[in-house]
C-alpha cells in the first residue's frame, strides 16, 4: 500500500463468488448439532483428530466425482518452495495422509472423527457452495465388514440422537463388489475397462436425479439436459443396460436375492460382495437394527472413485417442498464406504479402512424443517441505557451491567451514540431486548433505577397478540433501589419465561402424524 | 490420473511445511476452552457470526505487521474469473467486509464473536505455524471508549472463567493517540512521516523481545541480530529516542501522569488520548475492576497498522520455562484495539469499531501449564473382544457392544484382525481400556460372559503403583449371565472411578503458593 495515497479508492465489500457468511442462528444450530453427533461418536469409542485445511496436492489425489482433468475441482496454490498445495476437498484423503505419516505411532484399529470445512472449486449454484462443512468418522485398520456394520449403526444412532424419528430415515447399504460382479458379468471386467466402469458408476449415482430413463441414456448413448448440454454416455448396449437397471432397481433385497445371485454367479467379486452384504445384514439385525433403520439397497453407489467394498448412505424419508413447489423426499444427508486403497497409496502394505461423512448444512436444513434445532430460545440481552455521558454516570451504567452479567444475566450497556434516547429504545426493540434499565440524573441522586419490562410493555400496547392464557397485566415499569436491581431483573425474566411456556403449551407443535414408528425414545 | 497406470508410484505422506495435525487431547481442550469463552461473550450480549476462509485479496487489505511487499504474508490464488482470493490472515478484516456488505441489515452497535483458523504465509519456526486459531470479539458502531473498556473487562472475565487466578494475569491498556502525541511532540507528525511512525511502532512492539537497548537500536540506526541479519532502524536521534523510551518505560501510570501530560501538551491527539485513557480507567474502576486486573500501561503498542485509538493486551504473569531452560513470564495471549478506519474503507461514512483476538493455541498452552484443562478424564472404551468370526458369534459381540453404548457406556468391539487373541489384549492395554468382555464358545453355550477388570488386573500384577488408600483387592475377572452384562460393567466402572478419586485426594495438586490474590470465585 502506498503511504502517500491520501484518498484511498473506495473498495467494494463483497463475498467471494460461491461463499457465504454464516448467521448467529445457523452457527448456534451447528454447534448444538455437532455436540450431539460428537457425543454419539465418543460413545462408540471414536477420538477426534484434525488435519490442516491445506495439503500437498499430490497427497490429496484426485478422487472427486465429475472431474477428470488435473486440478479441476480443487483450489490450489504454489508455495514459495514451488510445491503445489490444495485446500482439502474432503476429510478422508487428508486422514489417509495423517495415518500413513504417523503409522508407527497410531494404535490400529483406529477409530476417529472430525468436523471441518472442505472446498470445491466448482461453479456455484443455488444452495451449492464452494466451502461447506463435513463431519466424518472413520475406522482405519479394520479389515472385516463388521466395521462397516458399525458405521451404519452409528449413523442410525446419530440421526435418532438428533431427534429424527425412526421411520423418517433409513441407512441404505450396498457393496461395490456386487456391482463389480454385475459389471464383470456383462463383460466390463478387467483393468482396461476401468474408465468405462467409472462412467457406469457415475451414471447410476444419478438415479435419484434423473430416474431410470435418464440413467439408461447415461449408460448408453448419452443424455442431453434441459439446457442442451450433452453428457457423453458409458456406451453400453441394451442388454447390458437392462442388467444394470435390474440391479439398481432392486427394492426388496430378500425377494431379489436369488436373481441377483444368478446374475453375479461365477464372478469372484460378485459372490464375495453378496456374502459381505448378507453378513452385514445379519450383524445389524442381531444388534437390534431392523430394516426400518438399516436396509440393504443395491441402488446405492456413492460417486467417489476410492470406494472398494461396502458403501452406505443416510437418507431422510420425509417430504419437503423444493424451490419449484414440488413435494420431494428430503434425501441423502451423508454416506460413505470402505476405501481399502486410500492409505496404502502411501504405504508398502494394505491398510483397510471404512468411514462416512455427514453434510452438516444439509442435515441442519433437515433438522430445522423438523423443528429439532434451537428449541431453547436465546434470550436477548437486558439493555442498560445511557442518559448521561460523564464519567460518573457512565461508571454507574457500567457497574449495573457488570452486576447483571456476574449474576448470570445476559446484559449490555448501550454502546452507540447515546444522545438520542429514542434510538436506544428503537435498538432495544429491534434487538428484542426483554428489559431496559434507565437512570437519569434525578434517579441517580436518589440511588434508584427504572426497570422497563419491554415484553409486557408491548403486550399492553397491543403489539403482541396475546395467545397465552389470560392473566392480569404485570407492571410494565418499576422503580427500584440500585441494590435491588439484579433481584428485580431476575423476577421479570422469570415471569417472561413463564409467559413463553404458557404460550408454547397453548399450541400444538405441528408434526405430520402419518409417519410410521414413533418409538424414538430408545437411542 | 491415468487409468492405465498400473503401479502408481508410492507417494510420500507428509504435512505441508509449517502445518500440524491436532491430537484428540488438544481438540478436546480447545473445545472445552472455546465453550467457556463463548459463554462469557454471550453473557456480554455478543452474537456469533462467521465469514469464509477465503476473501477477495483487495477486501482484506494489507495490515500485517512486518510485511510491506504486496502479497507477502498471505496465501493467495487466482479464481477462474481471474480475481485474486486470499486465505484470511486474521478475523478482523473479514468482519469489516461483512459489516460493510450488510450495512443496511445490521443493527448497530453490533456486538459479535467468532472462532476460526487464520493463515500466515511466513517462514515456519518452532511453535510458529502457518495455520492457527483465533477467537475474536468486536463491537462495530460504538464510537465511545466505553466500548473499549467493555472489551478489557470481558477479556478479564474470560481469563478468570478459564480458571486463571487474579494476579496471574493483567489486561494492559494504552492508546495509539497518546503515542501519536508523543511522536508529534518529537517532530514525527504529519502524513509524510507515516512510514517512519510505523517503523517506530514496530520497534516499540519488540520491547518484550529485545529490551530497551534493542528497541533503542531499532528506533535509531538499526539492529543486527545474533545471526547477523540487520534490521534497518527508524532513524531517530538520541533525544527523540529518550522520549519514546521514557513513554514506553512508564511503569506506574498515575505516578508518571504529570510528566506524560507535559510531554504531549500542545498535541491535539496526545491530549485526547490521555483523556480517553483516564476515562477508561475510571469506568473499569467503577465497575469493580482494579489495577490488578486492568492496568493502564504505555508500553502496549500492538503491531497491526489499523489501530486508531485504545489498544489492549492480555498478559499472563506467571513464569514458565522456555526451550532454553530459562524462566520467563508467559506473556501475551491476546489483544486488540480500536480500528475506526477498517469498515469505512468500504463506506462513504465513518464506522467506529473496537475488538480483540485471543490466540487459542497459546492460551491453551498456558491453561495446560496451570492444569486448568482436561480435568475430567476421558474414559477409554470398554472393549468387547472377538473370539469367533462366524456370523452368530459376531452378532452377539455386536449386540453386547450396542447394549453397553445404549446404556451410556463408551464401548467398542475389536475391529482389527481378531485371530490372535493376544493382539486384542495388547490393544486394550495400549488404548487404556478399563474393561474387556470375553465370550468363547463354551460361555456362549451357557449364555454367560467373562468380564475382566483391566485396571484392577494391572494393580494386582503390580504394574500400577498403588498410591491409593489401601483396600482389599477386587475380583479382577468375573463370569456373569449375558443379561447381567451392563449392570456389572457399570459396577466395575464405578469402583474404578472411586479409586481414581481416592488417588487424586491423596495428592496435593501442585500450584505455586506465592501468587497474590486468590479470590477466583467472583467471576
Amino acid at each position: 500500500m502506498n503511504d502517500k495515497q491520501k484518498k484511498p479508492q473506495k473498495l467494494k465489500a463483497r463475498l467471494p463468488r460461491g461463499f457465504v457468511d454464516r448467521s448467529a442462528a445457523d452457527l448456534r444450530a451447528v454447534n448444538e448439532m455437532t455436540a450431539k453427533i460428537r457425543e454419539v461418536y465418543e460413545h462408540y469409542g471414536f477420538d477426534p483428530v484434525e488435519t490442516p485445511l491445506l495439503e500437498y496436492t499430490d497427497a490429496l489425489g484426485k478422487f472427486l466425482p465429475d472431474s477428470d482433468r488435473p486440478n479441476e475441482g480443487v483450489f490450489s496454490l504454489q508455495d514459495d518452495d514451488e510445491q503445489w498445495m490444495s485446500l482439502r476437498y474432503d476429510l478422508t484423503a487428508p486422514l489417509a495422509r495423517h495415518v500413513a505419516e504417523n503409522f508407527n505411532e497410531i494404535q490400529l484399529p483406529y477409530r476417529t472423527y472430525r468436523a471441518g470445512y472442505v472446498f470445491r472449486n466448482e461453479k456455484p449454484g443455488p444452495g451449492r457452495f464452494r466451502q461447506f462443512m463435513q463431519f466424518d468418522a472413520d475406522t482405519v485398520g479394520a479389515p472385516g465388514v463388521q466395521a462397516d456394520a458399525e458405521m451404519c449403526m452409528m449413523m442410525s444412532d446419530t440421526l435418532e440422537a438428533l431427534g429424527i424419528k425412526r421411520g423418517d430415515y433409513v441407512i441404505r447399504v450396498n457393496n461395490r463388489k456386487v456391482l463389480d460382479g454385475v459389471l464383470e458379468a456383462i463383460g466390463l471386467g478387467g483393468d482396461d475397462k476401468a474408465g468405462q466402469r467409472l462412467n457406469v458408476l457415475r451414471a447410476i449415482d444419478k438415479l435419484d436425479k434423473f430416474g431410470p430413463e435418464g440413467v439408461a441414456l447415461l449408460l448408453g448413448p448419452g443424455r442431453k439436459d434441459e439446457s442442451g448440454d450433452f453428457t457423453k454416455g458409458a456406451g453400453l448396449d441394451q442388454s447390458q443396460i437392462e442388467k444394470v437397471l435390474f440391479f439398481v432397481g432392486i427394492k426388496d433385497y430378500a425377494e431379489s436375492a436369488v436373481q441377483l445371485a444368478e446374475l453375479v454367479a461365477g464372478t469372484e467379486k460378485g459372490v464375495e460382495g453378496v456374502e459381505e452384504l448378507n453378513f452385514i445384514g445379519a450383524l445389524v439385525t442381531s444388534a437390534g437394527y431392523r430394516s426400518d433403520r438399516i436396509k440393504i439397497d443395491p441402488s446405492v453407489v456413492r460417486g467417489l472413485e476410492y470406494y472398494t467394498g461396502p458403501v452406505y448412505e443416510a437418507e431422510l424419508l420425509f417430504d419437503v417442498t423444493n424451490e419449484k413447489g414440488e413435494k420431494v423426499v428430503f434425501g441423502s444427508v451423508g454416506g460413505g464406504g470402505r476405501y481399502d486403497g486410500l492409505v496404502s497409496r502411501f504405504m508398502g502394505q494394505p491398510v483397510p479402512a471404512t468411514g462416512f461423512s455427514i453434510g452438516v448444512s444439509r442435515l441442519m436444513t433437515a433438522l430445522k424443517n423438523l423443528g429439532k434445532l434451537g428449541q431453547q430460545d436465546i434470550i436477548e440481552p437486558v439493555l442498560v441505557t445511557v442518559m448521561d455521558g460523564d464519567v460518573g454516570a457512565m461508571g454507574r451504567y457500567q457497574r449495573f451491567t457488570q452486576e447483571l452479567r456476574s449474576a448470570g444475566i445476559r446484559a449490555e450497556m448501550f454502546q452507540g451514540n447515546w444522545k438520542k434516547f429514542g434510538n436506544q429504545l428503537k435498538y432495544a426493540d429491534r434487538r428484542g431486548c426483554p428489559i431496559a434499565i434507565i437512570q437519569g440524573g434525578d434517579e441517580r441522586a436518589q440511588g434508584v433505577v427504572q426497570i422497563k419490562d419491554l415484553i409486557e410493555g408491548k403486550r399492553l400496547s397491543g403489539e403482541i397478540e396475546d395467545n397465552t392464557t389470560w392473566r392480569e397485566a404485570r407492571v410494565a415499569q418499576e422503580t427500584v433501589a440500585e441494590t435491588g436491581l439484579v433481584a428485580k431483573v431476575k423476577e421479570i425474566l422469570a415471569a417472561q419465561a413463564e409467559d413463553r411456556k404458557r404460550a408454547a403449551d397453548g399450541f400444538e407443535i405441528p408434526y405430520d402424524p402419518a409417519q410410521p414408528g414413533d418409538d424414538d425414545d430408545d437411542v
